[in-house]
């Protein structure tokens, strides 16, 4: 086994403590990884208020980050040592099934792995995630990083950026598209980004009127307050593709009603449930999806996509050992719009 | 104002009886016509069992007829006496909105007229439906009813057939699309000769396994057995289009599963609120649906279509005196696969 040290949560207070680690010796397709970036990402909030109670397996979040390749299996060919790699939310499937042979490893029929908090397909060990200074990856589930792209900016490209490429591009949104974010946070901003990229007319939905300036920055070409009902009215029918990236539960109805003919509303990660009224559905022929991660393919074009119109995230770097302020930070919303760990700190001797 | 005589509800009792109707004296753009027949839709039902109670509005159910212009106001230029026509669902809308201008007049801002418990634009009166030897009706919302098609069979088209041509046509449904119909009822049998006659490779979704040679005579390729498990899950991620006709409440999660990739399921009806489990959306990035009626230019085009492929409803039709043993064998799903009422019976003299 080889031995590293990362951000484990302590079962006793919730807290994440530096704790050493071990990771698993190279299989033949096998990378290791240098982390030097991880984004902290919604998702690591919710892992880390699950975990606890007896026997709860250990718990090391970290789902989107960049960094080194250091060493390499046998078998590997697509990689060598030194080169810059990012690793998302899943880090192996069956690769048989019909929706991994259709490079959507992510709707994997077996489940994917994923990336922290999943079970190893060959060993059954508790994926520890990349809160780390050193990950082991199947090499298929590692992707090139673009040199143009930073690598701390990028890190959150690999779970909030591949989310939201993920219902942009299915949907077929390009020039002319007329598309809303709802929702200007760690995944709205990207999805502004990317959608204007992609030569969408895009405009954001949010409840603080005071985020117009941050999204006509974004290229956004306006801001609907979503508490304002004569906004929201005028607004009706409006958007081929409304991007629901709010994360708290809430009514899907007055998002839907913004949904043009025959368009579609796409809300993103898992909300559990969702109830929504016929009629929103039935008048104007709109649709209802979701969506969250997405397959090898399509993470390696959106990151081809980025590198080539300079996209990355907006982060706010701190040293690893300032992960649990991120956490706490994050829970209230205090970020614009991402925070990303660095974690060349682990390097050090013991911080506690 | 101009006399028929129709089968308006009886409060007291719910049955319908034999009543004497006015009409509407002809505005410029309005037709006379002479109903000859009139589907009975599922629709007709709840608003029977819906009526009743003090201050309620007269209820003449029907919403899917068939019959003969007899007299034209002077703006009317489209028909004229004799010609056969079609009126399906909806009388009137605002003709302004932007769904208007779609052709959507289904989906009008202000609401479209509804055939029967509708308010008249223009007088406030409750419309009253096509359960009567005449009904007047703006121009602009009679179709013209293709020689090709018998009229007795054709009257379903234009409530049962445009619901379920909407999605097949909207999602773009042709050779090669894996279609599968859930329901083969009034609604279901339409949807899958459509769908044939459009090129699918359709199938059909039953609890009953004995509508096999049913399913196999309109041209599917088979049918699943909703409560064969087995089945069901051995057609996980299988159509693009999933159909689901059931009026009844039910859980779409089972309906949903069977869509594949970027695929969609559209139930079709007023189900009210739906609840759907956010996974069975994202795992295959699968949309839901829903539909109900259609506009001038989706009904026209579809009238055509059905000319063009020979394509009626399976019916079995009854003197209009049977309408109440009609609505109670619906009730009970006694029918393959729609009622008809015969109108011409009400020429008799009185028959209670």
């Amino acid at each position: 086994m080889r031995s590293t040290v990362g951000w484990q949560v302590d079962g006793s207070s919730s807290a994440l403590r530096r704790t050493p680690l071990k990771r698993r010796d190279l299989r033949p397709d096998d990378l290791a990884v240098r982390v030097d970036y991880c984004g902290v990402c919604h998702s690591d909030l919710h892992a880390v208020a699950a975990q606890g109670g007896a026997g709860s397996r250990p718990l090391v979040p970290g789902h989107e980050f960049t960094g080194v390749v250091t060493e390499t299996g046998p078998a590997v060919t697509r990689f060598t040592a030194g080169d810059s790699v990012a690793v998302g939310n899943i880090v192996d499937s069956c690769g048989v099934c019909a929706m991994c042979r259709a490079g959507q490893e992510n709707f994997c029929h077996s489940l994917p792995t994923l990336t922290y908090g999943g079970t190893d397909r060959h060993d059954g060990s508790t994926t520890l995630g990349g809160y780390s200074r050193e990950y082991v990856v199947r090499d298929r589930f590692a992707h090139t990083l673009p040199a143009a792209l930073d690598p701390a900016a990028a890190a959150p490209l690999l779970c909030a950026g591949i989310t939201v490429w993920e219902p942009l591009h299915a949907l077929g949104v390009g020039p002319g598209t007329r598309v809303a974010v709802a929702g200007l946070g760690g995944l709205g901003h990207l999805a502004v980004k990317i959608a204007v990229a992609l030569g969408a007319d895009t405009s954001v939905i949010s409840r603080s009127p005071d985020k117009i300036g941050d999204a006509r920055r974004l290229g956004a070409r306006g801001l609907i307050v979503s508490t304002d009902p004569e906004q929201m009215a005028a607004a009706r029918d409006r958007f081929d593709v409304v991007v629901d990236t709010i994360s708290a539960p809430h009514d899907l109805g007055p998002y839907l009603r913004l949904v043009a003919l025959d368009g579609t509303l796409s809300h993103l990660g898992h909300l559990g449930p969702v109830t929504v009224e016929t009629l929103d559905l039935l008048v104007g022929r709109r649709k209802l999806s979701s969506a969250g991660s997405g397959g090898r393919p399509a993470t390696a074009a959106m990151l081809d996509f980025c590198a080539q119109h300079g996209i990355t995230a907006d982060v706010e770097v701190l040293p690893s050992a300032r992960v649990n302020e991120a956490l706490g930070r994050l829970r209230r919303n205090d970020v614009r719009y991402r925070f990303v760990l660095d974690m060349s700190d682990l390097d050090l001797a013991t911080i506690e």
